[in-house]
């Protein structure tokens, strides 16, 4: 390999000198980030004491990040650019805690690793070793917003941080390993959403190294002129720096990175693309071992993690690791002291332009709260209970509209979604603001602009990598989308849990706004489709997360849906899931009712109970739209039909909630959970989701064993919504008949009851098959009044 | 927009008309499905209380899969193609319907739904009605193995169906709209994985219709010669079919497909590319209304479901909607009983080359079992429990090899993971196969060869959907993938459970392969990585799903593994994750003891216990191979230092056999976990992932308030296996204070045993922070022996 000439040099000979010196400062402290305890700088020869007893760390791509990240310092000097820097390859921990450690952000954030020799010590010593820090680049790491554990998601992070962000260069190294996964390979498309006056600049950097753990990279093996194909097929126009000979590469990386900031100042000015980008084309493990026991591991997949595994058993290893180590001359890098020399120092620029210290990468120093309207000014007016009825959805769309546009001189919230605004109707919003779109358009198109605040494209992975990234960087978002294809970015959700359970723990770093999903389309109504998009799990996998981090609503109306939203948008470091319906729902609750059941997370409603004076018979209990209107057509039936039995009913906002208040913060105490449910009266449960769910937040409830839980048992087909609940036993007839089976007494006493109740189930299979829709008396049921 | 043009005519007059008629003939069915009940060939003029109460479905994307339908059945006739259909826009169920019910294949599955007026207006009726069929390309279709209620893994799926079946044409529509999704981005490079020899050929037709739900979709709004180069980039070689006027647009899709076909004969001699491909940008909603209402719908999102909305009310949305079914002549397309004339049907293949009759799209008839040799000769030795140790993955990969060699001549086996087979330990059955790898390649690589029967890539999602793929078109296989990043594929897993569930109840439906996840790399054990890499949630994932189709195992060692995989292997219609890790493991039991242990799925390990002669004064459960090691030490601690104490070990292998018998097909009767568990002793469970899914599935039995269950609680990090245990309060000693915290009785006699326990864990936590491995007492501890 050969680098792409540069026709007049790029860097003098001094910047060259100096961007060497920094590249192997940081190749020397990453590879002693694996190896060594003690000793750090190599002033005696190595001893095996000196190595730690676990080598673990991935090697590989560390020199290519280090090479990267020297070339973006030495580019923020020469044009004063404002940089963040993300890790796709972020398994390459050992690289950026080198590289920021060298440039002094690290020390500010860890003041006791400090830019010393003791400092480096405790770098070697604390990296992925019990107590210190992960291998990764996790939040523990100044300026980074990105782990790379999972792969696939740097560059949509790194488009979420540059939107509204105008001067700001978001560096984006991509592992050709990660360039494999859907995610990634989806994200070359983003640059179709940025806006070159509004936004930053995303900046990919494809670092080919050829290989992954084990195997060859795909866009490293197909030929060239296929991989610039692509490239430009997706909206880029390419730069290559390609070789492995140092002097060489760092002429063309520095020419590549002084072409692309002229190139991003003309498409500043002119408003239009393509957006450079550049591939690294150099070798694994560049600058560590060539070969090892006769193997070649320098350019080979066997540099991906350790090099040399032996080096505490095999006196040979130890010799070859001390040569590569001294190879760096780390005695003309760092002085007497440990600091690194000048020559190391004098192409990384200071204060908040270092890449460590960028505040955009600790959002919250940056983060202003959204100015948000009274929930009461958009609250459905409420005469009484279920008298009238709203879409939910379409009310919270108002609410959006309003904090558009009270917040559009900050330019810090965006709506997120896959192509499901309207449908999941909350196009109010379209009043005040557009769809991001940068590509042609003109009639049909509805409501495409530029400018546009609603990111829609059909890629939830998009979608939730683009919010992650734009919360990370200190601004406000809401993702809504089709309940059952949340599931799609289970795994992303996973990492931002995660991400956020450390980041909380981190001192310097400041709370961000919380990840908000609007879950709708729900699995009651998803007429068009069917048994596909009938999944209401996203809550379970969320739930089975760090307690501190996550939060469940299931708002049964349009004012408690916009109580709800109101205070996840007010929210920090949270994730919060918020599962509501777009289709007509009886409004139950006013403006100044909804706050307080809200601002309670559950309660008994007393208007729909009967015999409230004395303990109850049965409560009902539901969770989510569609429970609640079939356990109050549950209780209006038995109204009518039992008048003496008492019936409490109790509706659950704030699901976790009902956990033990040492499982989670929202949990309630033995004593308020036994006076909503009582500690032995027959419960019923109408819950949206999987019935199990109830049951693995109540176990350990003292009426536990008096929980009966009805929900989605995968049931589900192309069918009308009130045969969805009488598929999965969850409909009115059902729960009545639950009732009977379960409160003491009542079996012998309610022969004609049930057979009513079981007549009536047989009717509507009979009436949907022959007409195709629900029985007139469930579609035009109402609410009796008290 | 105009045809590309072709040079000469590729169909005759009476070919067009043909071809024509059939395209007429399906849009009339697809539209029918969406709006009629009763005088489906519309004898008289159409009345209100023709229309379904409920207009369900898409129409926009149904004219396009019909066009292409029509033409690849005259090509399969022209060139005697065997060929396959996969519809990525699967919500376009209407055409699929109609396309299938033309060519007798429907009548053929679904005999009641004649191919004659009174079947066509079955047909119509059960489109989306209550009972009837659900509005996607649902197993229920013949000819489908792709659902496409969820976008992105139509192209995944038809390389999977395409693998090891040479002569086969997989043709594949791609959605604009699906396009924009990560697996779909991801899947254009699947091109690199086809061998021209050994492989079918996939044919993806990108269809452009220009718009999704709601707005315009990226691919089409690209510049075309960014689209093209796009497409090159990804190894294919597009041919262009363009336009609006059906003569033009049957000439050019003609064309194209016979410019295809010689392409592909000549790849298959030459062996290769890059593939022929086709793009077809037609309007969305073709020869549907142009307007409604003085709004465009014709060509653009508003064509997306149903373009008349308001037919029973409005008389000219009625008179609107006859003129459109009229202007298809459906006189001329059906005879007077309703069968399809001879101008329809002209161009229509018979027997198995229809694509509804394709015997690959119904795997199970192909499907022959795989040779698998007896595990026994394949087991670990074991002379006493816990004396010797296996990696129990690199002992399944001995088997795998022997699986691979015996069924070479079959070419029915395949095993998929990202880039992970050797990290997992399966790398033996690199002695008798390769990596699939089509580009080019030399040392060092390691082990790649076009004709590879290990697919490896990094990315999840094409894992899945190739083996998905593989699996419905009738062969085996297995996907090894890291633990914590199986959720990657989880709404993947979802559809495919769903897909088995349905296809269960399908008596045509003949059963296929499980589909086989080995899950590790787990949570326990990720040194190198960390939080990132810790989750243990795909099991709770799919324990919330149809209990006919799921399965999960632990098997604590080696020899189980082995039991539990070809007990897999040999399943049918199931999904099957087993967990297992690659790590020295104890050798807990020798051949004949895991045959038994896995046939029951769970029992007492009497050789661990003590007074077995009595009732047990504890039970310690584990499931997984880190917990049972942890209980065994446990065991090993409290027979030494309290042996009066009566303890039963348990190990689960088979989780779901903790449920009730009603819940699950191999969940256990009370009386039988009773007597296990017992019903009233404390039972102290050490489980795998997270706690509570033992509280989910036990809940019901009579002992579930005296369980206890320790498990991963999201505490995570870089840091030794121990003390991942300690982090997560499951390592031996807290289980031993957990047991003189619950036996009554224990816990005034037992305080010197509790503070040597607790100062246990102290030296641990000093031990690593200072030496950076576990306790060498942990490391090296044996089970004592009886």
């Amino acid at each position: 390999m050969t680098a792409t000439e540069a026709p007049v040099a790029a860097l003098s000979a001094e910047e060259l000198a100096q961007v060497d010196a920094q590249w192997r400062a940081a190749n020397y402290l990453a590879a002693g980030q694996i190896y060594l305890m003690g000793d750090p700088l190599l002033r005696e020869p190595l001893e095996p004491a000196q190595i730690k007893p676990r080598l673990l760390g991935h090697w590989g791509t560390s020199p290519g990040l280090n090479f990267v990240y020297a070339h973006l310092n030495r580019a923020i000097l020469a044009h004063g650019l404002d940089a963040m820097f993300v890790t796709g390859p972020g398994h390459g921990g050992p690289a950026l805690l080198a590289s920021t450690w060298l440039e002094g952000s690290y020390a500010e954030a860890w003041p006791e690793v400090s830019r010393d020799s003791e400092g480096m010590d405790r770098l070697f010593r604390q990296f992925s070793f019990p107590g210190g820090v992960p291998s990764h680049v996790s939040p523990h790491v100044p300026g980074s917003i990105h782990e790379g554990g999972e792969l696939g998601y740097s560059l949509a992070h790194a488009f979420g941080a540059a939107f509204d962000n105008p001067g700001l260069l978001v560096a984006c190294v991509v592992g050709d390993g990660e360039a494999e996964t859907g995610p990634l390979a989806t994200s070359w498309q983003a640059s179709r959403f940025l806006d070159p006056r509004r936004d930053g600049a995303v900046l990919p950097i494809l670092h080919l190294n050829g290989y992954k753990i084990a195997n060859p990279t795909v866009l490293s093996r197909i030929p060239p002129s296929e991989l610039d194909s692509l490239l430009r097929g997706a909206g880029w126009a390419p730069v290559y720096a390609e070789g492995d000979e140092p002097v060489a590469m760092h002429q063309a990386m520095a020419a590549a990175l002084d072409g692309v900031v002229a190139d991003l100042a003309r498409i500043r000015r002119d408003g239009t693309g393509p957006w450079p980008m550049i591939v690294l084309r150099s070798p694994k493990g560049w600058t560590g071992p060539a070969t090892v026991d006769g193997q070649q591991v320098e350019g080979t997949w066997r540099a991906h993690q350790v090099p040399l595994t032996r080096v505490r058993e095999d006196p040979a290893h130890l010799r070859q690791l001390e040569d590569w180590l001294r190879s760096y001359r780390p005695e003309e890098l760092f002085d007497a002291a440990g600091r690194p020399t000048a020559a190391v120092t004098a192409l990384i620029p200071s204060g908040s332009r270092r890449m460590g210290a960028n505040p955009h990468a600790n959002g919250g120093v940056l983060l202003r709260p959204l100015s948000l309207p009274p929930v009461a000014d958009h609250a459905t007016g409420v005469q009484a209970a279920g008298e009238s009825t709203s879409e939910p959805t379409r009310v919270l769309g108002q609410y959006l509209r309003e904090v558009f546009r009270r917040n559009a001189g900050r330019a810090n919230f965006r709506l997120f979604g896959p192509d499901e605004t309207a449908s999941n109707r909350l196009d109010a919003v379209y009043d005040v603001t557009a769809k991001t779109w940068e590509l042609p358009s003109g009639p049909p198109d509805d409501r495409l602009a530029p400018d546009g605040r609603v990111m829609e494209v059909l890629s939830e992975h998009l979608c939730q990598g683009w919010l992650e990234g734009y919360l990370l960087s200190g601004r406000h978002g809401l993702f809504s989308c089709y309940e059952a294809f949340a599931h799609i970015v289970d795994s992303m959700v996973n990492q931002h849990i995660k991400w956020l359970r450390v980041h909380r723990e981190i001192p310097w770093r400041r709370p961000v706004a919380s990840l908000n999903y609007l879950l709708t389309s729900h699995v009651w109504r998803q007429d068009h489709n069917g048994f596909s998009h009938q999944d209401p799990g996203f809550v379970d996998h969320v739930a089975n997360k760090a307690p501190e981090v996550v939060r469940v609503y299931f708002p049964p109306d349009a004012n408690t849906l916009l109580e709800v939203a109101a205070h996840c948008l007010r929210s920090r470091d949270l994730v919060n899931v918020v599962v509501a319906g777009k289709n007509e729902t009886p409004d139950w609750l006013d403006a100044e009712e909804a706050a307080l059941h809200c601002a309670r997370g559950l309660g008994i409603w007393e208007w729909a109970s009967t015999h409230a004076d004395r303990e109850p018979d049965v409560v009902l209990a539901c969770a989510g739209d569609a429970p609640t209107l079939e356990v109050l057509a549950a209780a209006a039936i038995l109204r009518t039909e039992l008048p003496s039995l008492a019936v409490r009913v109790v509706n659950v906002v704030d699901l976790m909630r009902l956990q033990p208040e040492a499982e989670h913060p929202h949990g309630l105490s033995d004593r308020e959970f036994d006076a909503l449910f009582t500690p032995d009266r027959p419960v019923l449960f109408a819950y949206h989701g999987y019935p199990w769910l109830i049951h693995r937040l109540a176990y350990r409830r003292a009426n536990h064993a008096g929980l009966h839980v009805r929900g989605y048992t995968e049931h589900g087909t192309t069918t009308t919504p009130f045969d969805m609940l009488v598929r999965n036993r969850m409909d009115r007839f059902q729960l009545v008949i639950d009732v009977l089976d379960r409160v003491p007494g009542l079996l012998s006493a309610t022969g004609p009851l049930r057979q009513r109740m079981t007549r009536a189930q047989e009717r509507h299979r009979h009436w949907i098959t022959r007409y195709g829709e629900d029985l007139p008396e469930v579609r035009e049921w109402r609410w009796p009044g008290r």
